[in-house]
């Protein structure tokens, strides 16, 4: 029996790369998914990520800690109030929930992994139609980085393969995430999405993140599984 | 008084390191001096970087935890012995001291810091002369880097001025790399480059960086002021 090639995921535990992880396991990938602690503040996310690799099944998780915190220049990961959907202030365009460098860091760190694993394939769910304005999450971006690794480790340094990244959610809508999420059997109540969850786990239903997934949900016709602070709930 | 161009340097602590933050003083930048900790065995390495910062003057100097132990594959991040130079084993011609990714890891963080601080020159100490052979060591790395980099971040990627990563050792042998701190006053005794100091911080004279070192110091005609493990040591 063929070995079965090998794909690091990077997996949040939001939405998007849950949906990742299920597109792998579907393409036929051993699946090794990578998280990264680096430093937010939405540690639910962490565990999201645990129960999520329990559910589709991976060959490892590693959760890889990456103290960015110190670093500074984010709302996600300084110790100041996550702004909402309505009072998020932009530089450039670009909310201040942006984490500078934040996917050339995941995908750096990702690509060592592969490396020492032996996977060719990295897979991130960055997505440039409902995102938040991100550079880091254009199709330009992940082509840039695909160059770099070309040169950047060993594997396909010296010839032979390279390692390569795939971002297979970049072109969908929120809605065309979830429905096809939804088609692969993804479990999307073990997701947590939002940047500021209240006490117990409830989603706030008013940062960024949060808007972008019931939008996603609501056009996709669909009813989102988490549950949400009430709409009146300060 | 015109304000003073800022640039982040990665520094291990090693001599090429102390090498390039003696070199961007000199060039008038105001310093942001950025060590990372990623699990390897070298400590004293960070003890080194903050001696380094004191005696040149930095306008900071962080030390971000990144936990590629946790993924292994490098005899530097995981606990087994490190190979001399004659022992190390090699794969695709790269020695076992290779950290998958580092480069790529560590220069991605330097992207993030130096958008946060509006720095727009990164400055790291690879060399491509008398290295070990890592990938990313080389020019066409920093090539497809400073190219990833304009597309990466909310600075430049907009328009505007890019980040830009410079490796002003790339070209320079280990002796020539000498002989340019020297001359700009670099204090080599502050510098720690072995990969595997003994108790009392002494160098092992053995591994891989402590004979490259040992080579660039005779070759330039001076004395490593550091002190070594004597050679009849086991």
């Amino acid at each position: 029996m063929r070995t079965r090639e090998k794909a690091v995921v990077l997996l949040s535990g939001g939405l998007d790369s849950a949906t990742v992880l299920w597109h792998a396991r579907q393409a036929g990938y051993e699946l090794y998914a990578l998280s990264v602690d680096y430093g937010q503040n939405a540690f639910p996310e962490l565990e999201a990520a645990r129960k999520l690799c329990a559910a589709v099944g991976v060959a490892d998780h590693k959760v890889v800690p990456i103290g960015l915190k110190a670093l500074g220049g984010s709302a996600l990961v300084e110790d100041r109030p996550v702004p909402t959907a309505a009072t998020a202030q932009r530089h450039h365009g670009i909310p201040e929930t942006y984490v500078p460098a934040r996917n050339t860091v995941l995908l750096s760190v990702a690509l060592g992994w592969a490396e020492v694993v032996g996977a060719y394939r990295i897979m991130i769910g960055a997505n440039s139609l409902d995102y938040s304005g991100y550079p880091d999450c254009r199709p330009k971006f992940i082509e840039a980085f695909n160059k770099l690794a070309e040169v950047a480790v060993a594997e396909g340094s010296a010839g032979g393969r390279h390692i390569v990244v795939e971002a297979p959610l970049m072109a969908m809508t929120k809605a065309q995430i979830v429905e096809y999420g939804l088609s692969l059997g993804v479990d999307y109540s073990l997701t947590v999405s939002c940047y500021q969850p209240a006490p117990g786990g409830l989603a706030c239903g008013r940062c960024e993140s949060c808007e972008l997934r019931l939008k996603g949900f609501a056009e996709a016709g669909h009813t989102d599984p988490v549950a949400y602070v009430g709409p009146g709930a300060s």
